[in-house]
């Protein structure tokens, strides 16, 4: 984990400019996210049910790879001080446990005149395969900004850690 | 929390038919966000930077509200079997912690031949005034599915019990 969070202002990006993280997915994360959410559809956490439908056993929530979008956007590129203005997502593929994912930002377009940037996302698993593809726009910052980076609370699901990313 | 969750087939789904979800956001709401996300843009967690942002202080991720459309999909309408294809959504309005959010998803068009479904999408605040509007496309479920409700590990954020929605 960084000390600080910093931005890119809108000057600083440029046409092509990308970012990108990656995690690999947990049943944790899975069942985190819907206690998060309260979306307990069994597609995620009923093993039983998961076994016997087109995929073959649980899948993420594919919100929660449309996350990893937001992630980036908001920590790196852009960074602090941007404004979300919309994101657009088609989930191609399932995304199951032990999955490695790695989202990607990479900016599109530029507009002077608000300071809005379009930028084309793709999430793809271990194998390069995407398994989400999107755009996002945004209102890049005009300031610079440093921040000390937040630290947050720990987290314990059923009583054991969860391994807090930020 | 109900004791099992059952879906609505395609051929069920009324064209204009809609569910809803609502909740209040809090701030460990957000934390728990920025934990499961690892973002940790300082306009969610950091109360000095954000008290001087246009906002005046901190605001909750747009995907979280986001996520709300995908627990009503997921859980309610259509529910369990539910292939979710794309999302899209603009980000209107700022949601602060103690805003009281109401998420709605209303069947729009159906298309026969792979029974897919198109459900506008529109979040509100306890205003009435919309944060979030969109729209998901789905594949709805030919069969019918009724399940008992997953029961999720207990969380806990800090040391204190987070309340599981699911």
């Amino acid at each position: 984990m960084a000390d600080t969070i910093e931005n890119r202002t809108y000057a600083e990006i440029q046409l092509g400019e990308a970012a990108s993280i990656s995690r690999t997915v947990s049943e944790q994360d899975i069942q985190l996210f819907a206690a998060l959410t309260g979306d307990i559809n069994p597609a995620h956490l009923d093993h039983d049910y998961a076994a016997s439908s087109m995929f073959g056993g649980v899948i993420a929530h594919g919100m929660f790879g449309g996350a990893m979008f937001s992630t980036v956007l908001g920590t790196i590129l852009p960074g602090p001080g941007t404004i979300y203005l919309g994101q657009t997502m088609r989930f191609t593929r399932p995304v199951k446990p032990g999955d490695r994912l790695t989202a990607t930002v990479s900016c599109r377009e530029k507009y002077d005149d608000k300071q809005r940037v379009i930028f084309d996302c793709v999430c793809v698993n271990q194998d390069g395969k995407a398994v989400i593809k999107g755009e996002a726009e945004v209102i890049a910052p005009s300031d610079k900004v440093c921040r000390p980076a937040a630290t947050l609370p720990s987290v314990a699901l059923g009583g054991v850690p969860y391994p807090v990313r930020a």
